[in-house]
């Protein structure tokens, strides 16, 4: 990756819903990465720009790679704080790091990688302006 | 409705999956919903064709009104059977019936109404031919 | 129902997450019911106590019936607003109605009955108290 | 580790929902964590027993881990097959490995290790009789 700028965190307190639960009565592992989602939208939008005006701009970030360590469970209810900070970036692609905590309790760490596609899914660059946004 | 033709019923059967309960131990009551729309994709294609095929050529069936009545609840690992009917059909608006059942036991009832749509959401009316697969 | 106090409504602001839209673009029907639940969670809240405590206390709320009609779609990113309102109550019983707007747009009304259940599925009347909260 | 023995695999078939796609079009990225997991269900039913009887009997397995490659997109009403590979086993853990295709192309290669605990969350070993059932 050309970029190696450590860019932008942002935190998001989210409230886990009854039906993001399990038989287990834990938020569903798979729901975490909902959450996560939600954190990159934040992220953006605390740039300045919107994630729903890149698609509309014809910009699509497909998830290339995901690495998730659960480590304690969240339950129905619980208002957990996720940290979503901008490891790496390039022009074609985002490294994301992920921290859900519950008071001082951490549950879940997590990294991203996702690349810039078109709408035909092929790589394609972030327009120089909504870049340097992202990176300042 | 200007047809009022009962046309074709389909039966699918769907393993509940874990991701689906909730902390109550049960399916959750709004994925009873997603099943309802696979008993639709299976009925279209066992008239014929794929709704995926619709909406390539730019159809799409928007669900205008839904009733359910939950009678019994399903649980993790459950296999149970989707019957699908069409009640009612006119070239811009279907009516189905739903039963969900396991064994014996009548698990959910319902009932809803689709119309089909342009990509910009106003009512369209389905395709002669394609029409002509819906009734036969 | 022995019961017919109009009690009390909440209103919840919900934005879209991208993982509840599908692939025309929507917010998916399924994921309203999942709105409606949160509707009630905040309501019951309001009240006083919370939905995690009736049910580490053994007492459930299980839908029996839904009736939902969708008049304009949501997409990815909308903040919507959800209004939910409790029509009819009784120690066992619980009717709600629901307007989901965004903006100046109704986007869906429903409405949904609930009964009160203890673990093993069978209806059980809230206690003397905790229904005081909910009718006052 | 104690176990390393490399035991059984398998392979399901599944269509992808349209309720399980997103604005993009795609698979939702969160929806195939879903798939492994029914992969692993799969996998134990193929031992002879089934993960409903061992959360009865009360034995939960719980991820601790997950890596996910993301190669190539599913879309709606693709079928797709799953197959999942039991990759080192203990009493306590199992490191579970999963390749998702559609004909000839990979999608997604993924990893995960799970944990057996109680009720209560805390790490448990699966009784001797099925643990025999599982390494074999």
């Amino acid at each position: 990756m050309r970029g190696n700028v450590q860019v932008g965190a942002c935190t998001l307190e989210v409230r886990v819903r009854y039906a993001e639960t399990d038989a287990m009565g834990y938020l569903h592992h798979s729901n975490y990465l909902v959450y996560f989602e939600m954190g990159r939208t934040e992220l953006l939008r605390q740039c300045g720009f919107s994630y729903r005006q890149m698609e509309e701009a014809g910009f699509f970030y497909v998830v290339a790679k995901l690495e998730v360590r659960y480590r304690l469970p969240a339950r129905y209810d619980d208002v957990v704080a996720l940290t979503t900070t901008t490891e790496r970036i390039s022009p074609v692609r985002i490294d994301h790091a992920y921290r859900l905590t519950r008071g001082d309790d951490l549950l879940t760490e997590a990294t991203s990688t996702l690349v810039c596609v078109d709408r035909n899914g092929k790589p394609k660059a972030v327009p120089d302006d909504i870049y340097a946004l992202m990176v300042n």
